[in-house]
């Protein structure tokens, strides 16, 4: 087929970062740095090292340990780490770095902005990167930008928390699709390209395959690159919410994500749908806690918990700032609902199903159950993780009303970390769900997520005790990734859809 | 609680038949019958009868076989079957009797004759009647006037084919429904009291239980007094097509139906979810056709036959006048796609999975697809029977547009059975498919469906020969049922939804 | 063109009257009621009568005066009015007394009770006379049942308030019309004929004519037998609001209407289509306080006072409970717009048009202003008359959240007398306003509206003061109709979309 | 107010045409041009002058005539126009430049490009430079661009048609409103920010200001800068049309539009309305063909006739492949028509209002009837504009379906005034009606519009004979506007919204 302006214009999206501004220029990395005196909380859940050393060296940890132990080589330079603490890098374990669709000012986001959607995933990447995020898990976009900025970064061609992508959520379809967002009804020939361009091949058709032919697709899509497999165990509405593949099915996508060495997810929504899912031999879940406003069953529990699946929570959507406007509203539900009752006009009737479903709604049952089901899990010890849903709402010149901080990039993992302590974690085992647990949902826990000697020097360093009050994990004073100090005010380089903050980041 | 008029409203409708005018007064009947010298197809697939008779006698067949082998009784009416052929009475086993929905003028309709729900029942069951179908499975509906109707016709108080009630289908919702009609928004109290009316408790809430849970549901929805069940086993949408329950709960719905002796089938129509619902242990399936366009694969057409599972097919819509609408419309499409192409203005692009969809949808790849796979099943020698989805569109003054009558209630069982012939059926076999199979899905295949000595005298008397040309099914001169006599001219009694066609039934 | 069953159906609800249950029995009237020692408000704005005596014969006021001298016939009935006070039978300017439309469940409520509209008419005009409003003017509806609920009444083969109708406003569509109710798209058949059944020949087209042409249209909608015309001086809508006619073209409506002895008035919605109306020759002014949240320019004013042009206000919108219900509201948006200036989230803008509007909308500034030109007009002493615009909301047991009363039939006629007292007039000018100013715009005032001999004994008998206290027009102790005491326990005699009241009438 | 983002995105795109790249360098233009041997047309309408010459020095014709009549100044570069023929530079009277809303692929195209507003302004205007068309009037659009396009290209920093611009039409809004586009409901920011950006304060809110305060506004919008002012003297819509502005607002918009030398137009497209606009004092019409499928009084003919008012007439879209595209529709309709009252199921009723709006619909009654009405203004010798609403749909990469070609920027112009002979004029009258008639509609006539000694030397060289076939206006094979001949090839020079032709331009 000859080329198209139309397939153009997404095929130049490709090559976009190649012709972008040259990265921040690579600073001449010294022999060795040492951090030295700081206080060393280092991911892997121990006690805590007071006067501390760290040395790096080619990007990874030489040494570490209490400085008394720690030999610091000659013409390093050195870090006053006096009452500062260390942390490993934070990891998100859900994020949406790229566009990904929505209607009214997302839509028209999307339209304006897809020429520039490399630049878009670095510049959610940065910001990241300088709340001291340094991994993140893109688990449903755009695969082809989202594969540009991660091989960027990598290369370090850019600069940004490193990106590993699922790109689409296999056997959905694109964000005008009915799989994803129910839309229904004739679309542009934007929305159908760009459904195409998410979908990647892996979309709603997968769900009419065969196994065998199913075995085939599964395949096709893992040789675009994504660096890990989600799929649709369940369908993504609710009310009711259906089944997304069969378990046949099911354990052929987790089987051939497996034999190419894949972390293989599922997003699944309702208990058997998860149940089934499970049994399909699943790594991790995305939002287990999000259950159709069901309570999570012992069983699963129990399963979850000795199967050691990664359970990536969306923590700040019911904990925090978010949990009291959900009170309010639960408050003002509940007077409206009592007012209503009573009214003494009109002819009483039975309460109809959607009468009551109605009521759920509006006093947030489902916030409830799913708050109740991550503090189940964290009391059986499952292995949890921060995973924010952090997304791009629209571009900051069409919307007239910003989205919560919830679910930003950087602040929305913050705020994910910190909320695990209102759910039952001790700031220890929040900082340990935030940086260990968060790389072996990566499959990287041989190369970060703690700081331990040999793994890369991914590190934040913060002025005030984590232990004492998790918020500090927000008094940020210096980003290293990969033994690279990170001039975090530089960040992001690019501003496209982001709106630099009236305070400093993290404030 | 109190009665509300709200709900009385529905409750009224309940006892409406008891209110309604008296029956047609039932004729004393004499002590015998017989019809002599027909010729006897008798729905069992053996040699025609030349020159039979039949002895009918306390509503049974008391004797058949050649009339050298009958014995007339003394005293009995003797019907003069010379240069006439007798069918065992017909059987469609998928009709929709109630009004269960719709949009525009159909829920116009529904609007306005919800207050009749009951006279709408019994008016759909005499008009199945007047063309000589005697028994009818209603495979989803208002069970509430359902019940009323096969009750009031089985105590005689009504004339009526024999009505067998599914209700609900089980896992979805009413007629506004997400899962039923992709309905979102909100309702009128209207639409969510009709919808809690249709589904009975076992709405969309079944597929978010765990199996303990649905088993109880289940229990509690057969005390309602249906006759078989059916569930969702996918969704009713497709594009794509969801699986409706896991594994387990479809099997609970299975164990629970046959426990308390039900049939129990499914609606699932996308090859993995079918497959799911074979394996949870069904008898039978509503349209195995329907695939959402693909082929059925060979090993479930080998499962179908071997397990003897019911095969209920939409005969009338991929044959027939249905067929011709079809081919006219594929050619339409054909060529304003080609004329598309030739279009030179504008930039090309490649062709959309969406586009390609809409060009499948356009060219009826779909019907093509399902006319393929019911000629297969019947190939393969399943147990297929004759299911049209007969239903009610909008009340006559309420419509511009009547519907086809592939669908109306009569004459589209008797397309059904024609057409099938058109798939390949002698049709000897199709009347056997429109007689003894649809007794087995019944569950009556003891009591009905065959002419034999014992069963219930259901019989239609044709002028001319079925075997010969299948369409002679529509030259009723005379139906029977359980040995009563049916003046054709009087049904239906009341009409509420139809219009009393031009020509005589059947021509 | 044959009669056909949809034609059908609308023609039948014609002869309804004429079919349904015998009317209230006639009582025979004695040969003379005399209402004694009660004190009179007589509706002319004079001065009450203290221990006052009216003498009824047949029908009509007799005699009328101080006791002392009046002779009361012999024979006659007598009626105690001690401690109780008369004052004529009140009279509504404004009201919708048929089934005209709306969505959701006013729309359900007209698919089913369409055929019932003859009764629903009957029904309204009943519940108004069970409050002592002895006549209402129905400026907008279904002309063919309201003729026959009026001539029913007249002929007194049903009782009811005495009804004028106006049928369509000229130059409207029926209810699912564009210049209706912005209603677009494709319509159901029976949307189109309910268009067509409301319009009655005087729709949408009348716009498109030329003078000449349009004069002929208003004479043959005359024909149909209007009392009165109204026509669309305006758009319905606004946002903005549009001239209905050319002033040539008004002036035709008016002229032919004064030909053919026609009360002509006008809803006109904004500042300079008002104007235009008002050059027409207009008689009277629906809502002349409704002006799209503009003041009422003080020339405008001047004129209407000085052509003694009748404004028929809708003040129990602007008055009493909603009135409380606004100022309640108005706090809410002004507490929401304060909050939401003081949010920091964002990019700040200007403030868009829409923006502005939607703060004006949400804060109730158009219904200040109405209240504001209320004032305005009362205070300049125009010819003020109680016009509500009751009507019926949906059937009751479609409904889950009935209309607040202050259109219902009946009810919110009080509430409209009672609120002229709030916008500034004295007891006795709303009484005034409320009987004779009605009279006036029901070209009666030589037959009713005030209590003088030789006028028709429309009548209330109150038990308190109501020049003491305006509510107490809400103590209605006797109605009489042309000298006939009403039964009020008996009204309405069939309820089709009125639930009785919890309380009686009036409290 | 502090500057605001969202502000300045609008504000932005006024500063883009002084930051865009550097315009085609000005020629230095010789001391004087020469085309000699021409046939001249000269736009006046008088006899073609064979063997002609044009002097052409300083941008104005120095002389002109039969060349034996005509010195050729020395030095002056000669241009041989042996086999040629010279007609004025042609004008379209109604064209729209600029991006002015729509839907679905054209709201997207609204989205992404709106900071490309002046690059398209411009594109469009050397789009019809290319074709020979030397001015245009935009009588619709987004102010703010056109003036930058305007000003750039008269200043000479951009090469392009002369443009005159009116902005918005008084009394509308902006895209996304009820006035223009009968939109409601919830708008995104950036819809209602270009609302705003549209309208420019001479929007909706006008038709709600009494005459005095209308003045204001009227001068305040003239001093944003547009050419001469266009108003709604109807509504944009029809079924139906309503009035915009009363006689005496309408009168205000033309006399302070005169005071100012203002051309000033309507679109008023009902007969009342249109004769109210006359009545007002207005100089031109657009589309007075256009009367909402009524025909245009004889009275009408004669006012516009006799004041001599500009008929700016849709010819392109009722002559040429538009008109046979609506003969084949119309036949298709007709026989669906057809077919349809054959069909004898369902329920005879009379045709609604609505069926015999849409059957006239379908057949393209409308469409004939502004045929009719257009033939009717030419015979009557009214002074007829090609006007052609010309405008830019989506961009070419977000659209499926380019639309037709008879409203493209430049082509057209060409249908136009090629079916203006199709509709009754010699091709004499149709280049006089496409040349000097437009000048008279832009106040130009002095300067331009026809080739006479002393006016710019605007003007068009073709290969065949116009007056001999019409067509021969596509033959261009050189464009001259103000005397400097402009190189074809290089128009547009930056495509945003257009796509290169496959065939030269006017082939």
């Amino acid at each position: 087929m000859r080329a198209t302006r139309g397939t153009l214009a997404f095929v130049l999206a490709c090559s976009a970062i190649t012709l972008a501004a040259p990265p921040t220029a690579p600073l001449r990395q010294p022999s060795a740095t040492a951090i030295v005196g700081a206080t060393i909380v280092d991911g892997t859940g121990g006690a805590p090292i007071a006067d501390g050393a760290i040395v790096i060296s080619g990007g990874r940890i030489a040494a570490i340990g209490a400085r008394s132990a720690v030999t610091i080589p000659a013409g390093a330079t050195q870090i006053d780490g006096h009452g500062r603490w260390v942390i490993p890098g934070m990891i998100d374990t859900n994020v949406h770095l790229s566009l990904y669709g929505g209607q009214n000012d997302r839509y028209e986001s999307m339209v304006r902005y897809q020429p520039r959607f490399d630049d878009i995933v670095v510049e959610g990447a940065q910001i990241d990167l300088s709340y001291g995020i340094t991994t993140v898990r893109d688990s449903y976009g755009a695969l082809v930008p989202l594969v540009h900025g991660r091989d960027a970064i990598a290369r370090g061609d850019k600069t940004g928390a490193r990106i590993l992508a699922a790109g689409n959520i296999l056997g959905w379809s694109g964000p005008y699709s009915f799989s994803f967002s129910r839309v229904m009804g004739q679309l542009t020939l934007f929305q159908e390209q760009m459904n195409d361009f998410i979908a990647q091949g892996g979309g709603e058709e997968l769900m009419e395959m065969t196994p065998a032919e199913l075995r085939v697709a599964i395949n096709a899509y893992m040789d675009r690159g994504p660096d890990f497999l989600k799929f649709g165990g369940t369908s993504h509405f609710s009310e009711p919410t259906f089944i997304g593949f069969s378990p046949e099915s099911q354990k052929v996508i987790v089987d051939e994500g497996h034999r190419r060495g894949k972390f293989v997810e599922t997003h699944s929504t309702s208990v058997e749908g998860l149940r089934v899912s499970i049994a399909a031999g699943i790594d991790g879940i995305q939002h287990p806690e999000l259950l159709d406003g069901r309570e999570l069953p012992d069983d699963l529990v129990a399963t979850i918990k000795q199967r050691g699946l990664v359970c990536s929570m969306l923590v700040s959507t019911i904990t925090g700032p978010a949990w009291e406007r959900h009170l309010k509203a639960k408050a003002d539900a509940e007077k409206k609902i009592a007012d209503a009752e009573k009214e003494t006009r009109g002819v009483p009737h039975e309460k109809t199903t959607a009468e009551r479903r109605k009521e759920a709604t509006d006093t947030g049952a489902d916030l409830e159950a799913r708050r109740k089901n991550a503090q189940k899990l964290i009391k059986a010890g499952a292995l949890v993780t921060p995973g924010t849903d952090s997304y791009w709402a629209a571009a900051p010149e069409l919307t007239r009303t910003p989205k919560p901080q919830d679910q930003d990039h950087g602040m929305g993992t913050i705020l994910a970390i910190e909320g695990l302590v209102e759910l039952g974690m001790t700031p220890m085992q929040a900082i340990v769900a935030g940086t260990h647990n968060g790389a072996v949902a990566a499959r990287g826990d041989k190369n970060f997520g703690t700081l331990e000697a040999g793994k890369l020097a991914d590190l934040v360093v913060l002025t005030a005790d984590p232990l004492a009050d998790i918020h500090h994990i927000r008094d940020v004073v210096i980003v290293m990734k990969e033994g690279r100090q990170i001039d975090r005010t530089r960040l992001p380089e690019v501003r496209v859809l982001s709106v630099a903050p009236r305070t400093p980041a993290g404030k």
